[in-house]
């Protein structure tokens, strides 16, 4: 039976970029990783050996750093586009008909000393000293296919808990079920979020500030994690997802995969102790995965399962 | 703006489950990871806080470790069909639509003793002791949705390495290209593979032998590996997926992920050295990652891009 | 040739606890991984098969659930002390000699609410929502010989960096040298600090406040980071293991253990571009790995080179 | 008080380099992680911000791959105390009083195709395809003082499991102890070993076979592990490290960490299923650890305790 190839497509992932600005007394600086894919017209890469349509990963990354310099970083999505459109835009007999670039980027907070304004902040030896925040990574996705722009940022590693106000039962009992209903119980997980912006890059379109629109949206989320009286996992979910929306109108779309972080209350009565809902097993496996999107209505969901 | 709730599943994660068969005076094991993750109606559960329609993630663990006991595990992909026509044809009013299992296995070899047939096998004290294989976690995933099964086997982490027989060079050069072409490299990769089955569950369709189709697909892929005079990874690739097609009537679709485990040759000649291909420095990141799917015609692709 | 049991220990590694404080409308938590090592007369354990000295892993591990509800956790040092003392002075006919109780902290921020005084803090739901931290791991390590008790705390993942401030030249050339002089480059580590108490657990003799002690030592160490204009990273962890000793009056010795986290500049003139100190590529591996302790004269120093 | 430098030691960390010999139609390869670090008179480098006595990290590195080039590569073993002779000999005005050379090895196998002496090992085109074995890493440590080079090997990561002839029980009980006596249960474990060899690098002396000693310690290890009927996991770390002691006269001491991989059977009852030591849940955290030396008798131990 004939055989084809059918979707197919490389770059050169991981780019592991600091990027400097001393332009004033205070330097800034952006950190990220940045994973570039292509698709296109590579079958006769595949077939013959030909690397006549092959932009090498190499070159790739050449350009993810020449163009940290060229055109700065002013954020993650931005920089995305500014690649996407690049590799699509300017490669050899538009060889390469869509670019994927996706970015991590690590936050770092200035250290702070005690008389930061006096001593520290002189003329030549100042605000150059950072400690990375290390509480979440943010994420980026930026597709660009010759003609639409499209944005899903994220985050990822945002570890919350709340201890107390959630509750699990009602459920279905088959001959299976062994648990026992909880009436308040600790609720926490591990946030993994990706929202889709509306924006598609038309002439003429501004972008949305990127970087304030993520502290927005993480806030809202971390908001409506802590407000929500649970009852479910997904419960929180559906509420942190829909807070974003209805909050934020340059996303359309939200997704979270949010792993039941489980603490179990250790039994302490066989040492004559009574645990009032103050002492935990914190376990990492076995764990319930609870994921789901929020959309607008009449928005067709792009952002894919995992 | 309205907004609606869209694609979301959820279930026990990471089910660490060793199974051992006890039979006979050599001892077989079974160790398997396994996920479950299940779609229906759960629109209520998201909204209202009424679980009435949530079987709990802890009832989908516990039939797992159950159905070990009651079904057996023969293969990876037979139990997880086991449990993936449960969920869905036997829960309380047919919540549950879909199942997808998804499972991890590791290989455990026995361990060798000098004299194993006299002193070792004997009555009572036998066959009972192993050491982890380590090469490959094989995995699947089993998908039903109350007709159809759908099984996609692969394995990951499995690493290769031609130490010559590679070239690349006659690629696009473009202003940001300084890669010097190469006649004699270094080509490494750690393969992750996944393949579809025809197998489609219908009443009277037969299993594959699971098990011997994963050792002939991963022999395959292992010898076109190493027969391949390479010009690109690309070209590897595609020479992987199809000689599993040519060789395994029962496999429709093959998806590699391949990441360049890039070795780059040191330059010794500050030191007064010649280096002729012989040392080199294996890099962990960037990494060139080069991913496509080869299909037999007339059948449509569904193997997610990851 | 005969041989003997030498040094052993044994003990139940990574419990995982979380335990709350929910006297108040706002909780309080405190997160921690703790490992116990015991060691004793477990000769016959290891020769005979026999376990009449045994006081199981299991039991261990019961002992650390049970006193987080009966002695509280103030602080992960205080706790390892009860701990330790525990092993020691209660286990039957007094077959632990010494124990060894090493404890991971992991920090969490209360979640902050845009109106959190009035609309948050109500009567019964309230400061029970928590994010993690995530900057650094807090550590400490006691142990407890029957008369002595001896605290090394820490932490680590600690991650700094100056982007300026730091030079490295006038080193060895030999014939292998190749590296260029550097007049400012970036100077990034990832902290990992263990330091000793004066602290010994003599009767009368007051615990120091350890959660103040931390926080002090850790200002002190990103201090000496931020402000020591560095011509070496050894030089650097001197000015850190110093600035500590000459703060804090309970600290005998300070042990840093700093990976140079290379930040190479990215050589941009193939694209016709000038990198003035703004675009670095961040390196994994290899890395400079520098080490060193300060400790007080007089004192002999204890914490173990890794 | 006045305070005063320690010890203090640095070197490049994690140089991976892969040597691959082409002399014949079937390629050999190494595949190392070597790790240096030195310790002498770097007193000025800490306090000064001279760097005259300073080899640099990076030239560290130099030397490791000209040295993959020079001296070959036959064991890892051997390059090690050919660099560590290196570093305290030659370094300029002695100020290197110590050299420490780490180093981990991936071991490869070669990839079998089914007719490999006929259609495969032709004239141009052979034995130059390989598979990452993976099932544990070697590791070994040589330290050179500038008088005598002593060698500590090992292995990390070779998981093994009896699932019969173990058990566990006639332990103290105290307050806290709630296990339940096992008279059959599974053993797991993931051993690290390290072992010293008697070899001290006088003039004269012979190197040992380290790879064929290797071989048979691993070996021995082994079938120890498999033939102990075990009444404690120290029972079975004691029967291993003597295995090789009485084994192997170039052997020294062991020193043995053997975490105990939990193996917890499933209750099945309340699902109307007998568990008859079939099914059981592979526990990640907490687990037990149990560490321990066997030494020969007069010779004074020197692994450190991790």
């Amino acid at each position: 039976m004939a055989h084809v190839l059918g979707q197919n497509q490389y770059g050169k992932a991981e780019n592991r970029i600091v990027r400097v600005y001393r332009d004033s007394t205070r330097h800034e600086i952006k950190d990220l990783n940045v994973s570039v894919s292509l698709q296109g017209d590579f079958e006769d890469v595949h077939l013959t050996g030909s690397n006549a349509n092959c932009l090498p990963t190499d070159t790739t990354k050449n350009t993810v750093y020449a163009f940290a310099k060229e055109y700065g970083i002013e954020s993650a999505e931005a920089f995305g586009i500014t690649l996407a459109r690049h590799f699509v835009d300017n490669t050899e007999r538009g060889v390469v008909r869509s670019a994927r670039i996706r970015i991590e980027e690590y936050v770092w907070d200035r250290i702070k000393t005690p008389d930061n304004s006096a001593r520290f902040i002189g003329a030549d030896e100042v605000g150059h000293s950072f400690v990375r925040n290390g509480q979440e990574t943010r994420t980026t996705e930026v597709v660009y296919d010759g003609e639409t722009v499209q944005v899903i940022s994220g985050l990822k590693d945002l570890i919350v808990m709340n201890s107390t106000n959630s509750e699990f039962w009602g459920y279905i009992k088959d001959r299976y079920t062994t648990l026992q209903e909880a009436y308040d119980r600790i609720l926490a997980t591990q946030v993994t979020a990706r929202w889709k912006y509306g924006f598609s890059g038309k002439d003429g379109e501004a972008q949305p500030n990127w970087n304030r629109s993520y502290q927005h949206v993480r806030r809202h989320m971390l908001e409506a994690f802590a407000e929500t009286y649970s009852y479910s996992l997904q419960q929180t979910l559906h509420a942190m997802g829909t807070r974003v929306l209805n909050n934020r109108a340059e996303v359309d779309e939200v997704r979270l995969e949010l792993p039941n972080k489980h603490h179990f209350l250790v039994d302490l009565e066989p040492f004559g102790l009574k645990n009032e809902n103050e002492v935990y097993y914190a376990a990492d496996r076995m764990y319930g995965l609870i994921e789901g999107t929020v959309h607008r209505e009449g928005v067709v969901p792009v952002i894919p399962v995992a």
